[in-house]
């Protein structure tokens, strides 16, 4: 493709004015001693040691631009990689930005994006920024983030150091995400089922915690460290319902796990499935974390059930069977 | 889409069951304190800092599976991250490794990934390895790698370190990269252009060290560090073509460079237009250095140029006027 002048597209400007056009924008790291602009940046790792995770987001099976706005898509990839990092008990340091997209694109729509990860790091993770990236073409818009963080001397809070006897909690909402996933299928979508932009913009508007949730998460970063400080002994982000993502933590620790159904119903959307939804919804990003026996529960927590001896996942007392989210299951082909 | 059963693609297998089959086939990295498995990777940093790089690939503007085997594609996205690892003069430590594919994709193809990023990391960067990863879907296959690298203490090697009356070294080859993508695009394709698998493979086998070298790369990683101890004031990764990543140390650090046609041309395939392929031609991975008069060349570098006053390039003190390689310029939509 001959370069066709500055259309406003990214083909038109070129990499070097895209480059330039986003990276103004995006948050400086506090721990980033050498920022983008190198072959590479040099990012500080204080106790000798850095926690890493690396997500991507491409149009199509993990959204839909008729849904989210360029804000949404650099929010959400933060929000979900940001999580990551405080599971393990850690301080977000840092990010990579790569991104993929058709030489089509609106540069306003890559500066949206930037504005989302700004926003995100600020909101959720202050000191946390952008470090570096990369700019590439693509027939499908694709975001591929790296997180950074700082455990400041502490053990990583692993998957596999629950026994039973313990607490389990949560901090943040259960269920949510995947109800507004289900309402902009249901209720987003045209007369033949294609994602439309103004129908999602009105059921936002009506429902903006639970659209809102699946958008734009915000997931309780702080919370993270707050759990490690208090002594949790295994944690990790709900990215695939609380049902798959408990097993994980039963399976890595060998413990069963026994919740509460009043306690995990009164964290989803108060709807008639809503303990169903709070099972095997995904996305929520919110932190599952399993602490011993009288350490109070930090800031954000809330009790959800108890460790038990055996390796089963069950709802007062009785066993479940919900399974959770599976990329290469999920997708129909569809973009919009 | 409905999981169809083991019929040997990514959706017939599921997420579990495809992260099974290639995680067993990476290398493991020596610094990695957790390694693949829960949210987030832990990485030692032994000076207390990082050196991180990211790049995307993306089928179409980056590669053609006509001419690419997945051993190829893991192979040349190791090398190219390690190679701006080792441009900062740091020790390869550690990769993240982002895959979104076609639900159609067979597993093969992703284990033949997985092979040729545990053979270039053996190969170019012994004791590197994969400490995590993300899989995702996607209309079109694209890789996504994060590097870390270990400074041993050292500064970072910097573009902008260069003064006049220094010495411009190289270590690996020049143009041989674009002279095989010249010929994959002359001699690879077929009588309405597309990329065709056979001829790409005779063509490989007649200029295996051209095409080769487009196609996976050996970067000069050990020559990094080996620049770094010998006081490299600026190094860069060739990844853009000599003349414009020239100009980026001579833009950083406010000096000019003349180089030497002869030695430039040594370094470049004996074909008629080597040099202007040596200064225009993109993807060699080779590393360019600055490095104080006098110091001794570590081995593999061959002094090619040197710094002199002003803000120009020149060859034999003439000023050239090439520029190199634009994601967004590049790309002509096809696949392949």
């Amino acid at each position: 493709m001959e370069r066709s002048g500055d259309d406003g597209t990214l083909g038109g400007l070129g990499e070097l004015a895209v480059l330039e056009r986003i990276t103004r924008r995006l948050p400086a790291a506090q721990g980033a001693l050498l920022g983008p602009g190198d072959d590479a940046a040099v990012v500080a790792a204080p106790d000798g040691r850095f926690v890493t995770t690396t997500d991507l987001m491409v149009h199509g099976p993990d959204f839909r631009l008729a849904w989210s706005s360029g804000h949404d898509l650099g929010w959400k990839i933060a929000a979900a990689n940001l999580a990551d990092v405080a599971a393990m008990g850690a301080v977000p340091s840092g990010l990579l930005v790569g991104l993929a997209a058709p030489t089509s694109t609106p540069i306003a729509l890559l500066e949206a994006i930037a504005d989302g990860l700004r926003d995100a790091c600020e909101a959720l993770a202050p000191g946390c920024g952008v470090v570096g990236g990369d700019l590439s073409a693509s027939a499908s818009l694709t975001l591929a983030v790296t997180a950074f963080g700082d455990l400041e001397g502490r053990a990583p809070v692993r998957r596999d150091g629950a026994s039973p006897g313990q607490v389990v909690a949560v901090a943040g909402p259960l269920g949510r995400a995947a109800l507004g996933l289900r309402l902009l299928f249901s209720e987003g979508v045209d007369g033949s089922g294609e994602p439309d932009a103004a129908l999602a913009s009105r059921l936002r508007e009506r429902h903006p915690s639970w659209v809102g949730a699946q958008l734009a998460p915000q997931p309780p970063i702080a919370a993270g460290r707050a759990a490690a400080l208090a002594g949790a002994t295994a944690m990790l982000d709900l990215s695939d319902g609380l049902a798959l993502d408990a097993r994980r933590v039963i399976r890595a620790s060998g413990v069963g796990i026994d919740l509460a159904a009043a306690a995990v119903r009164a964290l989803a959307p108060q709807v008639a499935d809503g303990l169903e939804l709070a099972l095997a919804g995904g996305e929520d990003h919110s932190l599952l974390a399993v602490l011993p026996d009288g350490a109070e529960l930090p800031h954000g927590f809330t009790r959800i059930g108890r460790t038990v001896p055996g390796d089963e996942l069950t709802v007062d007392g009785a066993p479940v069977d919900l399974s959770g989210w599976d990329p290469y299951a999920g997708w129909d082909g569809g973009v919009g």
